[in-house]
């Protein structure tokens, strides 16, 4: 491909992130059309070369568009999905596919079949520091690695509207995590031990969700990770990973919202970490594009596609059976559901 | 008590700590009598005024003993402790109290219903670092504790045949990450699952053990402790610790060597942590044997007695269970064992 | 102002990322032209509604240019403010106005009697960081500030022929650190001692300048400034700042290229700090920026103006005099040469 | 020597250190007497072996005792000196030897004619990080020293009585920084440049000293050393190096009370520096005494000296005299008064 003609579905928190990213920093990069129900007429002032609609449809159809971006709620992935790979069209789609373990086989399969460019927002890979860490690791920095340990606390709750839309914690939340342990880690997972509390608000436990989990991930030669999850830490916004091997450890901390220290006589402190992943992950969003826009032009393949959308799926499935059963889950359990 | 006569039994590494501990810094107790098969002569004439003996058993008889420090290895506890409570002697012994659930329930009722004092040396409780987590903790300052995290490293491995005497990484090793999980948690686990590996040499699977091990606690109340433990980290002695709650997180960080840091085109580069137990925890052993003594003089209880050392056997126990059935095990499973 | 129209002087290193930062970040304001011997064609076809120059006088005489930014090499700074402030355009100038105290004493009162808006680029007072202690400081978070102290250290040395025409260490790099003492402290310097040494590489030496100095600010109450400069750190861009007053301490530490650490048998290593000043100070040369426009849009005074540049400027020279005399000398000796 | 016979001088805060430093770790070394006019019975019974005496000439005449540990006020330093080296006895004093020039001087070169081993307590040198940091500079780990930096500042002010009586803050309290300087660098001072403020309480400058001060040293090859002091920092105690070459650089960091860290919402609370010298230098005096026993044992050079006493000295009279004069002194102005 010469050229990339992009049109954006959905102009939400991500959306803009995504259109800012690219009006900025890929200036041979064409967004021609922009989907979403709730544009506004100063934005279409603003961009006049870029065609605003209502009407999703109408965009994915136009001719000109080599790839879309969907942006927009998790209920209408699958079927943007299916839609683009109808017309031709190549797609990065935010997290997750679909919360069906089903239509996200089939779509994953279906993108394939069609020669479809298929790329996952799972974002974190594409952090420079999980990037470091990530090439550490495969450059033999820590020898083979031993243990994995993710800690990922969001800084508050989302609405209770989100969370019942949502999948749940670990399909919505932790489902981040257990990308990061496979690209980590390198390996499949084959065996998954969950525990779930409800202990930030009750009305979580009334929607049906819990909102602080501990995740055992069990891989292929035995070796394990650890991820635990709450959805409310009350100093902010924590996304820690340390790796474990026979040679040393590789630790990413957290992004600090400043290198300020403050001295006096009740201690030394710290800034907190940054508020939340718009800041904390501003440039792997940036990378993220920069890679997917990389593999269109130059014909290469996606860096996280639709069979880790899948795995990822599948592991967010058997950690919620194990909460449920209280008993480790066989990924091989969830993954005939996926057949 | 107005006085307290000690007898020291077993004069290897942790022997020699606690006697070094009690001459320098409780000038007012008496060390009567050291029994160890290997004293030398010229420990003898060094400390003339104390009784030195091959004979355990000379040594316990002593009527003017009253308490009995038990420092040789673990094969042995069981007995001396036996025939201390027999003569009346309080104890403190270093952990485990016996490799079997049985003696080890049955030791423990025994001393209760002989009115012996007696203290089990789950040192790391009275690490300062630690202590002050604790205070911290019951003080509210992280409110409710929702997830504690352990990592617990020892710099390489012990001979092999210390290994194959030793019950297991989980009964040699993990049960001071137990007992502190205890601690800090102030509640009781209920169920354990747990996952061993044999990666840092081939040696400790060949003699029937583990090397590496990852355990989930989990408590009364459905919060949980997740431990990481392995016998060799490449960086040295590895001991953290980090607890969540609604209110915020405390960690007690590693301490180094020294706090000096260099700067050079490579990298900013801190000490590594301190070597090994003996240095790490030096702190812990005299604060652990200061309570120990205050206890017999002001007839106090002990700080850890044998209930506890049961309860951090059955982990261990159900923690081995759970690794070698690949499920969680409930503490109640073990427990019948213990009757 | 309503509207505010820019011509760019100058499009090297600095000039680009004032150009980039003005293109991605202010989309109301207009970059009319650019003036640059050295532009080339394919930056003229990529912005086409930008007029490019090889001629600096014609982009001034432009009438719809309200402001000019100047970029340019140091020693044209002067003329180009002259014309700027006859023509009447608001000007925004990078760092030094010019090498000689006269002739900036004098473009600052021509500005001044003129009502143009003058703004210098001290940047460093707009990074985060350096605005937040600054605040923390004005807040009382330390009481009464006793001592500054600020390390600043570059990564490298410039070609020896940049030097040559540099106006020497303390007017072309320590510059930016007595402005930050002034802005900190939020009081005029009284007097100077410094030192200097050439122990980075003869070649500065031979080309008169120095790459190495330590000089001592003392203020109009006696409470006092030290700042080390180097033009080489051999781990990179080194720029922090102590602040120590009667109720604590604040410090602000070098920003990382990453948070990662790696523990290994030799140590615990941290990442080096960010490469250098285009990166380090991203953040400052944006907010500077937002800071000069909101000034011309909404008629207010200028963060730093004529009158800081020549109190910096006036600080280089006495200590250029100090190091030279090898005795304290007091800006008031220097500010007679500025009349 | 053999054996070492110790007197020990002055039973205050320091002199207990050094007590129970020989009693707990150097069980061959014998403490044969103690003057001390405050002494009590109790100690008297405690230590039934040790001659307790109100009269210090009668312990410095004991035949029997080789060496004298000096520990008593600074003013009477000079005569025990004095009179120890009449009656041939090797010396340990605290420092400084004399507040005068003429009479440390005289006293170095005294001890010298005499044969006579003496050692100053510049006890911050055998810190086990500060040993290190010279160590690592030695050995080239940050190539030629170019500048040293020296942050020391005490937790709060000793009585103004002590204050009165302490030759003032350069002679007192910086002093240990000067020696340290030296020590690190390996090179003698030429000049110095210092400032003074009384900036914390009034009653210190009612009593003709100053709290605050700011110290340049300059070193024979135009190399320097910066040096800030307090009587009060409000978050306590601290002591800090930073050595910068030209392959880098080395900092010694303070030592924290623990290394747990309190994440909540307002930050991220580290643990405030160890309290006073008598926790964090507690390894230095231990060390110390070592060294100085190792010296009389096996006939080794004193690693502090008479001649190392007088160049502090020294440099403490040129800093008073160049913070009254206003300019830089020389060494080379002071020395003449030592002569």
């Amino acid at each position: 491909m010469k050229q990339v003609n992009i049109a954006l579905l959905g102009m939400g928190r991500i959306g803009k992130i995504h259109f800012k990213n690219i009006q900025q920093n890929f200036p041979g990069i064409k967004i021609l059309a922009v989907a979403d129900p709730l544009y506004n007429e100063s934005q279409k002032e603003m961009y006049s070369n870029i065609f605003f609609s209502e009407n999703v449809d109408e965009v994915i159809a136009l001719p000109e568009v080599d790839a879309l971006l969907i942006c927009t709620p998790t209920s209408s992935h699958a079927d943007l999905i299916e839609k683009g790979i109808k017309k031709g069209k190549h797609i990065f789609c935010e997290k997750p596919m679909d919360l069906s373990l089903e239509r996200t086989a089939a779509l994953s399969l279906m993108a394939e079949n069609a020669g479809i460019k298929l790329m996952l927002g799972f974002n974190r890979r594409f952090d420079p520091d999980f990037m470091q860490a990530y090439k550490s690791v495969r450059a033999g920095a820590i020898g083979d690695v031993q243990i994995v340990k993710i800690t990922s606390r969001d800084p508050g709750l989302p609405p209770i509207d989100y969370i019942k839309n949502s999948g749940g914690l670990f399909m919505d939340m932790a489902i981040h995590d257990f990308d990061m342990a496979r690209y980590i880690m390198n390996k499949e997972v084959v065996e998954v031990f969950a525990k779930g509390l409800n202990v930030v608000d009750k009305a979580v436990g009334q929607a049906g969700d819990i909102d602080t989990a501990l995740t055992t991930l069990i891989f292929e030669d035995g070796s394990y990770a650890v991820i635990d999850n709450s959805r409310k830490a009350a100093y902010g916004y924590d996304q820690r990973l340390e790796i474990f091997g026979s040679g040393g450890m590789i630790k990413v901390e957290n992004n600090l919202l400043s290198q300020n220290i403050l001295y006096d006589e009740k201690g030394i402190h710290y800034a907190l970490p940054m508020d939340f992943f718009m800041d904390r992950y501003a440039r792997s969003y940036l990378n993220e594009m920069e890679l997917f826009i990389d593999a269109l032009l130059n014909d290469k393949e996606m860096p996280v596609g639709g069979s880790d959308a899948l795995k990822a799926t599948q592991i967010a499935y058997a950690a919620k059976s194990s909460m449920e059963t209280g008993r480790p889950v066989k990924l091989s359990e969830v993954e005939m559901k996926s057949k």
